[in-house]
């Protein structure tokens, strides 16, 4: 599978199909998934009431979930959600935001990872660990977040998990249990602003909306806010510094095409 | 009447009283809101908690309902607010955001409707439509929504509900029931940005605020962001995108003059 | 003390210690507090579901509170988090936003000041004169708050309070009822961008995380905001407004130094 020509290929169903993605959020960076969406091309729904989230996922192409800020309010229309996303056969993205930081965070995460059947999960590697970990407490899974490598323990937790496993840092490995597609796009400064990786998630969500096959979609995703983060850095001028580079980041991600992908995506299949 | 003409006088206006403008609104765009209020010359207030808001209004020179991310707690804050706001006999203006796009949403639209008299509601034609068609079911009035200009059924609501009605598009419609007026200023690119919706409402609160023919101030908000977006793409250099018109669209709105008002204005009574 | 040394070092600190602060705060300017955080070197937690804010308390070097949008259930949670920090004696910053403005607002601002011991409390004059006299009522301290020159009433408070307040206005205020110290930065254009207050306080904050002395941390994160309004400003080309003024605060405190600190600053101790 030639990964780049296919991620060029997700970009190109975001453009023709601007799919309706539904996010169920934290109130931090609300705003800037949203206008990533309308960046790439997709149209966002922000809507958390419970009385209202089954309705939004059905005209929805696909459902994020982001647990950055959790409340009680908005867990349960995550699990309303989910699980009519689940009926539906509507693709489930989610972010488990700060999972490992605490008691209430960790119960919530195993709450929707035992209920709804995720597409994708995507995090950092401490987070993706944390929660492979409560899966063997939960969901009686094997345990892999002690084997060695990284990949290794994100390809077992999705065997396990039976979806798209993608994990970012230095190098972003993104994996269905079998095929393993690692990342080298990036820029450290992508962690000197809140949200990145939030608008990772929501872009994963987005490419899902329009590309069959979630591992494209997440590895897609994940390269896009790779590859902006490159290029934002890039375009800075002296004296600018991390308001400016997030400002590029939405530009370079309006101005992404297929060629840029192509030119300058480092990814392969492992 | 000279609408362009009345339109920059309504900007010296509301340099000169700098209102003070409640808003309840959407966890997307609140900070948006807060921001392009402050860019052209007004005051925001956000509070939304049901114990504050009666307060909040008793304060304000104009209350701003925009239900984009609805909820419970919310709901209750803008029922109560919008009384008051009546019973003081200061403007209320409504953005009744995806109302068509669910159940809920479309009792909450109704309710509101029901409970408060608006000054202006603002949305775009298929929000408008809908509007026009639950005030049919809920309030009996004639229905307008199937005939066949979008000017002519906004008239024929605006008429129905003695307010005035700003339906944005291509063609950005304003009427109070009687006079019409058609603003042609705007930028496709608008669409690409979360919240220029929300942030129109807000500015048109921030016109009727210290405007005291709301037809006037409606006309205002509407063609005040026409015309930042027709200058904040004017501004857009190579390789920048929705990320940098964005900033541009505040840009514009701070240094917005009555004298670009009549200069770049195309707005007419129709 | 040479507070402009003392500033400059609390400012080394922060970027050596990358503090983690924890911030219950309001919708509107939720992501400007998480991302100046960030810019300056800290990392920052908006958690404020009663469930974990203790949790998050303990891993955290500050708590920052800021009832902008207050509700009832962000109150319960700053009051559970205010009285964690307290036992662990972790600093605590208070952002007192709108008191004065309505009886829902002073009652819990009264309530807050009652059951949690503050560092430092942040706000304009009119925020810290009310704030002022609520102690009086409540509390039983003498009143400060008709005395006649603004530092005089912030010492007296600040003495009665056992706390460091800090006055933010065209003079900046800082006492922790001995020492006085008055920062002259600062730009007028400040004042027309929603949630520079409220990210002054989140900056004291996260000095507050990294720097001992609680009267230099207040110093150090008001005259970083000072600092970078005029660095903003002076960036600011042709065209350009209140947008990009935003974006270059950003800029301005990413690439503050000491240096600047030291050649830029304009403060004295009384």
């Amino acid at each position: 599978m030639d990964i780049i020509k296919e991620c060029a290929t997700a970009l190109k169903s975001v453009k023709e199909k601007k799919p309706l993605i539904h996010n169920i959020t934290n109130y931090v960076t609300v705003n800037d998934c949203a206008n990533i969406i309308l960046a790439i091309g997709g149209s966002p729904i922000m809507a958390d009431e419970s009385n209202e989230v089954e309705e939004m996922v059905s005209i929805s192409s696909c459902l994020v979930i982001n647990m950055g800020t959790l409340n009680e309010r908005t867990v349960s229309s995550m699990l309303k959600a989910g699980k009519k996303a689940n009926l539906l056969h509507k693709p489930v993205v989610f972010d488990p935001v700060g999972v490992g930081a605490g008691s209430y965070r960790n119960r919530i995460a195993a709450k929707l990872l035992n209920e709804i059947e995720f597409a994708v999960i995507r995090g950092n590697m401490s987070e993706i660990k944390s929660l492979s970990g409560l899966a063997v407490q939960t969901k009686g899974v094997d345990s892999v977040a002690d084997e060695a490598g990284g990949a290794e323990a994100a390809r077992g937790f999705a065997a396990e998990m039976n979806c798209v496993v993608a994990v970012t840092g230095q190098t972003d490995i993104i994996t269905d249990g079998q095929r393993v597609c690692l990342i080298e796009n990036g820029h450290p400064m992508l962690k000197t602003v809140t949200g990145t990786g939030c608008m990772t998630t929501a872009l994963v969500g987005t490419y899902c909306g329009a590309a069959p096959d979630y591992f494209v979609a997440a590895s897609a995703g994940v390269a896009t806010m790779g590859l902006a983060g490159e290029l934002a850095k890039k375009a800075l001028q002296e004296n600018e510094g991390v308001g400016t580079f997030r400002m590029r980041l939405f530009d370079s991600i309006y101005n992404l095409t297929e060629e840029t992908i192509r030119k300058e995506g480092r990814m392969k299949i492992e």
